[in-house]
């Protein structure tokens, strides 16, 4: 067993080993992985955040494959973290797919790991915050996440990116009505991937015209549509451009500093609703009482309402 | 405005305007809310609930369309609860969806309500279970649930259905791979939906391995794949017969009743979680200490997990 300082210095030092170590910590012990990243807090800043979002089927995991290797051509170290939505079923189905991404798995400079959407007490899952600050005290220059986007806990996650990419095909056609609202709200960049399909330019013309319609006056960010074609390695160099663009955009517009501090205010919340939950809601569950109050509850002798009220009586301030 | 007396005689009547206000009441004043379902709780049983969920444009709506038809033909009364995941932001994409039901929406047997996944605590939207407690008091024989699936909420929503139908389409293809470990978890049905399509062989076969592969030895239940052309009603009899084997299978194996305590589970949990956090969490957010600890993280002068230990001192048991 190796001590929490050897671990911190392997962190430091970007060691894989201890990176996975400590994620597993941060995940399965959130006591022991606390303490470790109260030690390592402040030691780097915030790496920079790009999400990845998209339908399944969109070709984001090969698109990630073809950033990532743009960017480690270019020198830098790669973190991914891909959001699997079933993680709590049966798994794996992500996991599997990040097979393909054997371009980059065996690559020194890049980390990858698969974390679930939700915590076992409900809610975002706290341990991604906490494995963005670990991944950028390992000294990774991009942490890019990604989801397979439809669900409000996948945008929520792709909300905290500084850059969000989102992934769509030219097939997508009508479903793009479904994802239209959520999608418009988190996207900073629209990649129509496998664009050599002759469909694309119907497609195009929809994302422009979302563009169009929801573009604020005033505002100085335009949602830029990059087309490209993943397995070719086509557009990759004008969308890893375009995400130049918006951290510049966000940097000298002041909104990264801000993002950032709104993604602080969210674990901040969020680790307190976690400890609110473990300390009171927990050992409720396991009592004779709440046992007591749900067969009365199955009886049809006392409702819900009431029992819950009852349940948290003198745990609750004043 | 209306009496609470006058309100649950409406309810009792399945009177649509009453319904629609005690919905509103339950999702903006939760203490309203709760009063009502107290007077109501226990008046009837739970209606039996139907989950349908599904990739975007696999139809979903349309197979809602013309299994609530065929319901009605029947003289049953239904009710849709469309959940929509993007209704945080923009919102509204389903809502619109549900225009193309006008075969349905003007008919008074009919109930149809769109509501977010989502409370504003986080969190499984906890106004779903009151809503299904109060449809049923309503008097509806069936409750259907329709989600677009992928995300882990929209998986619980449909977890509380005591038939799951899950959607696919021949072109899903590849598609299925990533929905596959959470629909194999939540489907008791699943539809083969635009099966007029030439590539259905293809998927039909993958499906029937999917269900082989994970039958387990000794289940009762094996998952019938149903082929539909929605926009046709072709194979929509067969499917509402599959639901009442389905049921029958339920009741016969006393899964029903335990399927309805876990609901009652969870609800409890649910609302114990939610007064938690009303009372605990939000007063915290909206106070000078916790403004001050934000700027002491943002400083790097203190850790988000000091932190949040801090701001709960004295604000949970022992």
């Amino acid at each position: 067993m190796q001590s929490l300082q050897e671990m911190i210095e392997g962190i430091k030092a970007g060691e894989e080993k201890h990176i996975a170590r400590a994620i597993s910590l941060i995940e399965n012990d959130r006591d022991k992985g606390f303490a470790l990243l109260k030690e390592l807090y402040g030691s780097a800043e915030i790496s920079y955040l790009v999400g990845i979002t998209g339908p399944p089927g969109s070709g984001k995991s090969t698109l990630t494959d073809k950033i990532v290797l743009h960017w480690r051509k270019q020198g830098l170290k790669v973190a991914i973290i891909a959001i699997d939505p079933t993680s709590q079923f049966s798994g794996g189905a992500l996991l599997g797919d990040r097979i393909r991404m054997d371009n980059v798995a065996a690559d020194k400079g890049v980390f990858i790991r698969s974390m679930g959407t939700r915590g076992t007490l409900g809610g975002l899952n706290p341990a991604i915050y906490d494995t963005v600050l670990l991944l950028s005290y390992a000294g990774y220059d991009y942490i890019l996440i990604e989801t397979v986007g439809v669900g409000q806990n996948e945008v929520d996650i792709v909300d905290l990116a500084d850059t969000t990419l989102v992934v769509t095909v030219p097939e997508a056609g009508d479903d793009i009505q479904t994802f239209k609202a959520g999608l418009m709200e988190v996207g900073d960049i629209f990649v129509l991937n496998k664009s050599d399909r002759p469909s694309v330019i119907k497609m195009e013309l929809t994302l422009e015209q979302m563009v169009r319609l929801t573009h604020k006056e005033g505002e100085k960010w335009t949602i830029p549509i990059v087309k490209t074609t993943a397995t070719e390695n086509k557009g990759i160099a004008e969308l890893v451009e375009k995400i130049n663009d918006h951290k510049e955009y966000l940097q000298n517009d002041g909104q990264l500093k801000e993002n950032r501090h709104e993604v602080m205010r969210r674990q901040l919340i969020n680790l307190m609703e976690e400890r609110v939950l473990a300390k009171i809601i927990k050992p409720i569950e396991n009592s004779e009482h709440f046992s007591e109050k749900l067969k009365a509850i199955r009886d049809l002798s006392e409702d819900p309402y009431t029992a819950a009220e009852e349940l948290l009586k003198n745990r609750l301030p004043e």
